[in-house]
């Protein structure tokens, strides 16, 4: 499948590079389809129909789906094939939306609250929320769960003004972007965010029940009124094997 | 500094919970700040000075460092204390841009061209790039550096009408989105991305001159001209300790 630049190095080498760039080649393409969910009944088609189809080798099937079944993407089923088991869900990025909103239909979002209540707001969390530093802040730690599996650990500081009325809400069940437009009674405007990849230290990993290093998806939001302040700084670690983000890019501004 | 809610669990067992929590806590907000590169001379506070200001035990901001030390932003040098050292690139994602266009400024991207030439396309990139199947696209394999530094190995799909005009281009020090351009005669419009969080196999770690296992930011991208044609579907591995994704996301669509 790859075009294949590696004449000046030894065969067995080449070879073994060769075939490693063609698995994960393959594997993209593959990964796309099985969360796209294309496969019929999720049983991907046989190593051959793989190795005719993408013009590859056995070996370089059987590589592609060692990377995917790596990725807890497909397993092997004795009697049926390669089948697809994991299951991503597409989190918005094309709107700012509270995680119940973006994954509405599917599943049921649950939250596990950690952690509530005022702490003194450091220099670094007072100046993003434009409030005196040491003044107090509402600090909201939750698991967030999809049909009960987690999801994301959510680290939250609201300005108490706000956040006071917040304490008696229902955050089992609610996202904090909607009961802060009820308690602000204005909508919310606009939200910085940055996307990070990182490895998920031993106690988070334990938290988000994935295994020690597993890939998180770490969200850090801003997020602001429509009137412009802000009201809402957030940490957020996605499992990496849960969630993907997806948005439309426009190449004018 | 986060509130206590675990009064009903034994006391040593909710000593080290509250403390890995609040180190996971205040290593959030260092690491934003060692990202924004606040710090003067990349020299962090005291120990003392950030139990202090964040109130919590010298412990835990001990534990906090360490969780940042994994992550490869900070180290201990003795004699001056803890100091930045990892810096992440922001990459931007409210306007689509190659990947030199959206660092100028933070450095010079190169791109090492692995692999080069028509492949057959398969029924998965056929259709995503609306031509027939087993027509031949180009396909382009290149691992990008910033200052020499590896940042992303990128896998590229372009139909071969427009491919032709990229065989002789000089891809070491370009954009394939520029490219792409010049060769198609318009601007680039719209594109649809999906972006997760995944563990490097241990090939890709290879190239990417990471460890095994290390955290990746992967995009799949799929880009259209400007009269909606699309042209490029790519999948793209970031290091996720030399990247962030960074956007504005507004409340009404």
């Amino acid at each position: 499948m790859a075009a294949d630049r590696t004449q000046q190095r030894p065969a067995g080498a080449a070879r073994r590079r060769l075939r490693a760039d063609q698995a994960r080649q393959l594997a993209d393409l593959l990964r796309q389809q099985v969360l796209g969910q294309v496969f019929a009944g999720g049983v991907l088609p046989h190593e051959d129909a793989l190795g005719a189809e993408y013009g590859v080798s056995r070996n370089t099937v059987r590589q592609a789906l060692d990377l995917l079944r790596a990725e807890h993407l497909v397993e092997r089923v004795p009697g049926l094939g390669t089948v697809a088991v994991g299951q991503k869900y597409p989190h918005g990025l094309d709107r700012l939306m509270g995680l119940a909103e973006t994954l509405h239909g599917h599943g049921q979002v649950s939250n596990e609250v950690r952690a509530l209540g005022p702490v003194r707001a450091p220099a670094a969390v007072a100046s993003r929320l434009r409030i005196k530093e040491h003044d107090d802040v509402l600090y909201i730690e939750r698991l967030r769960r999809l049909d009960g599996l987690p999801l994301s650990l959510d680290l939250t500081y609201i300005p108490m003004d706000l956040g006071i009325g917040l304490l008696d809400a229902d955050l089992e069940n609610n996202d904090v972007f909607r009961l802060l437009e009820q308690v602000a009674g204005r909508p919310l405007g606009t939200a910085e965010i940055t996307l990070e990849a990182v490895s998920a230290d031993l106690h988070s990993a334990t938290v988000l029940e994935a295994p020690r290093g597993a890939a998180l998806l770490m969200l850090e939001r801003l997020t602001h009124l429509s009137d412009g302040r802000p009201v809402d700084l957030e940490f957020v670690r996605f499992r990496g094997d849960r969630i993907t983000m997806r948005g439309l890019l426009h190449r004018s501004s």
